[in-house]
């Protein structure tokens, strides 16, 4: 049995890549897209690799939907603009894998509380205590066009109404504590009403009086995710994330926002073992470090100019930067409401590196903050080892340029590098992501309390 | 090769069982409410049976839960209070099925159109062209209080939100045209612009620009089934439903409600053949007539006297019947807001045959207002058949007491009846529901206008 720290892996399966001209490189299988076998195929592939869990993002639009509604034709070559709902597409992996984590984005934005509850409680019935839940805000504006609204909703509303959201799902899934449901034939009694509790919920965005019409799941409550990098989305994050989703491409920034979400953590009661800090990385592989340098050339090759452009658009705060020289500087940016830090990321990358508009746009499209990381196998192992034992992650979310190979060629190339190490399972100890991540089932909160009030009475 | 006319089968899973005390029975397995492999089973027995569907109704909240909340303890006598979600199911089930069609519901009164079109888009993707969804309006107070409203929409208004819904809903599934995405490695090009298409719906519920992030499903749209029985829900129904679920409980009725439909259908321009009518159908099996009889009355004695009237109070308009003597005549009703068309039902059914006010209770719970057929095998297919053959229904969706032994006994009795007959199918001749039900896939509107527009250049 090894004692090491042990890293934590996640497969974020952005279809069909991550990098946004992957899916023109020649291994790559763009349809993947809206074909269930090809997200059925990436899941095997890293319960196989014996990863923590599998993860999708999520948006409820067409990203660049607005532009391509004003006539803007290049953003007819984005290619993130289709893809399976991913709550459907959680519930029907887990009939085809056993062990791994099963994780989804939902908005917490043009979402319902109580459908959001519903959904993952029975996504983690069905799995036998394997589904997540990634807690976001929504922030690309094409979205909100969806939803009835004309203009998005500003950051600190969205956050609040996050925070808001997150204390009633909670609480719906605290709705039956354990024994709830008798089903007693003799005497026609189905529930115990003692153990059936009412939420009556009253807050500023939500009134919701519960209760869940779903009893407690295998994990207590489904494994929460979130991203926030933002000050209220780190606070949000510590008080109540289990797993933590980040940017971050130098160790030094990841070494202090591993330390200050653990000790913003601390701050709510809760160890550091609580929070799992997981940035994501993205692998480009060789097999001696030169070729893995060709490899991203290659791949950097495949990215026409305007869309490496409209990749920066998000985060230009308006500013049209396709009136700007590509080969010079970065120019200053307007603030932005959708995504503050991820703007503040790009900007100190450009600067600090001396890049030019079309190297900090390309950097940016092939990763999307994300780090890329290009080297061997064991350059990548070394690393991934380097950033566990210093305290900058927890483990890692692997977000590939294109799928399936480069996600193959990770399990079978970079895994069993981290498993010599001694640094990552061979096999599965436990069948929940709970079990999985080290995290506790949480005690449902009408059992602690109906326990401490016995305890009182008996002192 | 029969020219019969063929009858349609969907098994509806009422869980734990659709009779209020069903769950009681020695046979009944009551635990399946939150058991995935009860699902899993009864779906497969229906799929082995060769049915069209498997069919979920749902409930946004704990029915009786106010009741609960108020300290009505009999409440905790009710067994249909906790579900697996119907979409996660549907996924799941997509899985471990290969054949018959996944129908579920979803409320327009609580959803967003946006997230409904998605998801059902996503399931029929998942499943290969076998997902159907359920348009319905919410009518049970206890959900209004999990969304933030006091008091229950109006009837009407309800209606008015669920028509514009589903103009949405299948607006969005038309977003994409086949060969919208072009995925052209060479040039870069993902999408063709041409065929993605925008809604910019502006009503009065709902404002959604689209387009929907998900390509055309394999049916064109998800098969749209709808149960309302008033007027505004015939007609909603005649408008747009594939399948209309509906209570009928004599013959002579439902030929008049098979008949209204079908004329009203032609006035929307639709064929007799473009809109299935589907009633309920529990069966109560028997080797001879006489021990069918036994069982139903066993199951009745199950049923506590207060379970029984409360099976009423959803309809009573409010009045309180525990006031009136259970041997008596069923009381004159205040106008019920909830549930109209059942109230005039329940009202007429107990006038017609004198019943007590414990009779007519002890009916209700037992059915929820679907016809209980109590014979044997060869009764019930004899029904079924003159039911078929002088149009009073397509086909029956069939709603057990308990889980699994009746439903089992349905399809290992009565199906194989149904079968010599000639009048429903020994093997699946499609693989979609649409397939299996004899609908047309929906021509994408826009490749319609376009189509029409050439023709006119042409002429």
């Amino acid at each position: 049995m090894t004692t090491s720290k042990q890293l934590r892996l996640g497969g974020f399966f952005s279809v069909p890549g991550n990098h946004l001209a992957g899916w023109r490189h020649p291994d790559a299988v763009p349809t993947y897209d809206m074909d269930f076998q090809g997200y059925a195929h990436i899941t095997q592939v890293a319960e196989a690799a014996k990863f923590d869990t599998i993860f999708f993002q999520d948006t409820v639009g067409v990203a660049g939907s607005r532009a391509l509604a004003r006539g803007e034709r290049t953003r007819a070559k984005l290619s993130r603009t289709v893809k399976l709902e991913p709550t459907a597409t959680l519930a029907a992996l887990a009939m085809v894998t056993s062990h791994i984590g099963l994780v989804a984005t939902a908005t917490t934005t043009y979402n319902e509380p109580y459908n959001i509850a519903r959904r993952f409680a029975s996504i983690d019935h069905i799995s036998g205590g394997r589904a997540g839940w990634n807690l976001v805000t929504s922030q690309i504006e094409d979205e909100s066009e969806n939803f009835g609204f004309d203009e998005h909703l500003a950051h600190a509303d969205r956050y609040e109404r996050a925070a808001e959201f997150y204390e009633v799902v909670t609480g719906l899934w605290d709705s039956w504590e354990d024994g709830g449901l008798l089903r007693d034939k003799k005497t026609g009694v189905y529930m115990d009403r003692d153990k059936v509790h009412f939420l009556d919920h009253v807050g500023k965005h939500f009134k919701v009086k519960g209760p869940l019409n779903i009893t407690r799941s295998p994990q207590g409550w489904p494994v929460v995710a979130q991203a926030g990098s933002s000050e209220a989305g780190r606070d949000l994050a510590a008080r109540t994330a289990d797993v933590v989703f980040t940017a971050q491409t130098k160790i030094d920034e990841a070494k202090a926002f591993y330390a200050d979400i653990k000790s913003r953590a601390a701050r709510y009661g809760r160890g550091p073992e609580d929070i799992k800090i997981m940035p994501g990385l993205t692998p480009v592989l060789g097999r001696t470090m030169e070729e893995a340098r060709e490899n991203y050339e290659y791949l950097q090759s495949l990215m026409p100019d305007d869309v490496a452009l409209q990749s920066l658009s998000h985060i230009s705060g308006g500013l049209d930067l396709s009136k700007f020289p590509l080969d010079g500087p970065l120019p200053e940016l307007p603030p932005s409401n959708a995504a503050k830090a991820r703007q503040a990321l790009v900007v100190r990358t450009a600067r600090e590196n001396n890049m030019t508009l079309r190297q900090i746009a390309r950097h940016t499209a092939a990763g999307t903050g994300h780090r890329v990381m290009v080297g061997t196998a064991e350059y990548m192992a070394d690393e991934m080892e380097k950033w566990l034992k210093e305290e900058a992650a927890d483990g890692f979310n692997v977000v590939c340029n294109h799928y399936p190979k480069p996600f193959e060629d990770f399990c079978r190339q970079v895994v069993p590098e981290l498993q010599r190490r001694g640094i990552f399972r061979t096999e599965y100890q436990g069948t929940t992501l709970r079990d999985h991540l080290g995290l506790r089932v949480p005690e449902n909160r009408y059992t602690r309390q109906a326990r401490e009030a016995l305890a009182r009475e008996a002192s």
